[in-house]
């Protein structure tokens, strides 16, 4: 199934993705799929993030060579840090910055939403949790992770989490390739066969401190190649067999 | 004006303090104070956190004896970190942490709520987005935090963000005394006139980065004397002319 978030005549809807069309739901589809028996053309349609999450959390250094690039130190567990709900961003949507910020850089990510509650979670349970994979772009104000030691400012900035273009379960999240172009040239690039700590292990980690609830969104870190943007680039985040997330720097 | 969130006949309430009574409001008193007729009896009410934001923002190192008791460095800037929703903990609830945490500590806090939308507001316009004051209890995993480096896990577990009693705009933030005691004896005290970062340089600082909605709970870093709860303890957080936040420890 391939899940949408749609801005459709004015107002936002979650949908389902048949070829060309969109099937617009009343509700969000995390428990049962309550179509409202509109079948709309994409054309017609925006795509928003797929994600309306009450928070965004993240792993930092889950690949073994950015762990490298950031300063050689691979962690034991995974490093959690939580985005702000307003970094939400939409797919060809601009990525701006404050004007003190003076390094702007990219992060191609998979990351997936959660379909319902989710409490000490066992590892081989997590796929019962999970409504469907995305490609996300943790933008991260790199001068600023520097200088503040934690990284929560750095990486909550308005707008910096843009996400899509659609989310799915159709996809093997552990096998995935994931990319970063600038301007069509790529920058980075992992498979998710890498993790540090697979897919299952960090949803058992973060759940044993974290409850999450249905629609919050987890990302999973991003492989070596990090760089900065500049304003006018063209920056795209693909994972394989998910889809290419553009937005534009200004 | 006081403002409270109360549980009432097993509905939650927004509502407003006249002595012994609440006046149940409709809506968040953010715009509006929409009466809905009825005034209740507080000994008929339990108090919630008077809070439902959709992030928690957080300064850390607020004042210099803190800073010196974390190791000696003063913050050239203040640090901010996020705690998610899933922290929120009400007045007289327990608090309690996963197994694996070995040390679990109160902090003692001045917090706001913020009243309207609020995107790079100077300093000096900072009172106009403030909706009331109130008490809140930073909990925080120490070991955990040290073992990280990053604060988030440390400080977003599941109730690790006790807030109230109630919400007050009837208080001067910048001379409040701030208060932990635990089974009674004071722990830790401070006075935000001692804050590093005053109050609406905060707020400035905070808004150039994120946007801040209605609803949203900013908190301004506790005095020294840290140290460990334990199972069975009681903590109070006071803050000066707006109450006691006590909780206990599961």
């Amino acid at each position: 199934m391939i899940y949408l978030r749609v801005l459709f005549e004015g107002e936002a809807h979650w949908a389902v993705q048949e070829g060309d069309f969109a099937r617009l739901l009343r509700t969000a589809p995390y428990e049962v799929l309550d179509y409202d028996g509109r079948l709309v053309p994409l054309s017609q349609c925006k795509l928003l993030a797929p994600a309306q999450p009450t928070k965004i959390v993240c792993v930092g250094k889950n690949y073994r060579d950015h762990a490298m690039e950031m300063g050689g130190f691979v962690p034991q567990q995974p490093i959690l840090f939580l985005k702000g709900p307003n970094t939400l961003n939409h797919p060809d949507c601009p990525i701006s910055a404050p004007d003190f910020v003076t390094r702007l850089d990219y992060e191609c990510e998979l990351a997936f939403v959660v379909k319902k509650r989710a409490k000490n979670v066992r590892a081989e349970d997590f796929a019962d949790y999970v409504l469907g994979y995305t490609c996300l772009n943790d933008v991260t104000a790199r001068d600023i992770q520097s200088f503040d030691g934690q990284w929560t400012r750095a990486k909550s900035m308005d707008g910096f989490c843009p996400v899509g273009p659609v989310l799915t379960d159709e996809v093997d999240p552990s096998n995935l390739t994931v990319t970063t172009r600038l301007n069509g040239v790529v920058k980075q690039q992992g498979n998710t066969c890498d993790f540090l700590h697979p897919m299952g292990d960090l949803f058992a980690f973060i759940t044993a401190s974290m409850t999450l609830e249905a629609g919050d969104l987890v990302t999973t870190g991003t492989p070596a190649g990090i760089g900065p943007m500049e304003k006018g680039d063209v920056v795209e985040v693909e994972v394989e067999n998910i889809g290419i997330l553009r937005n534009f720097v200004e």
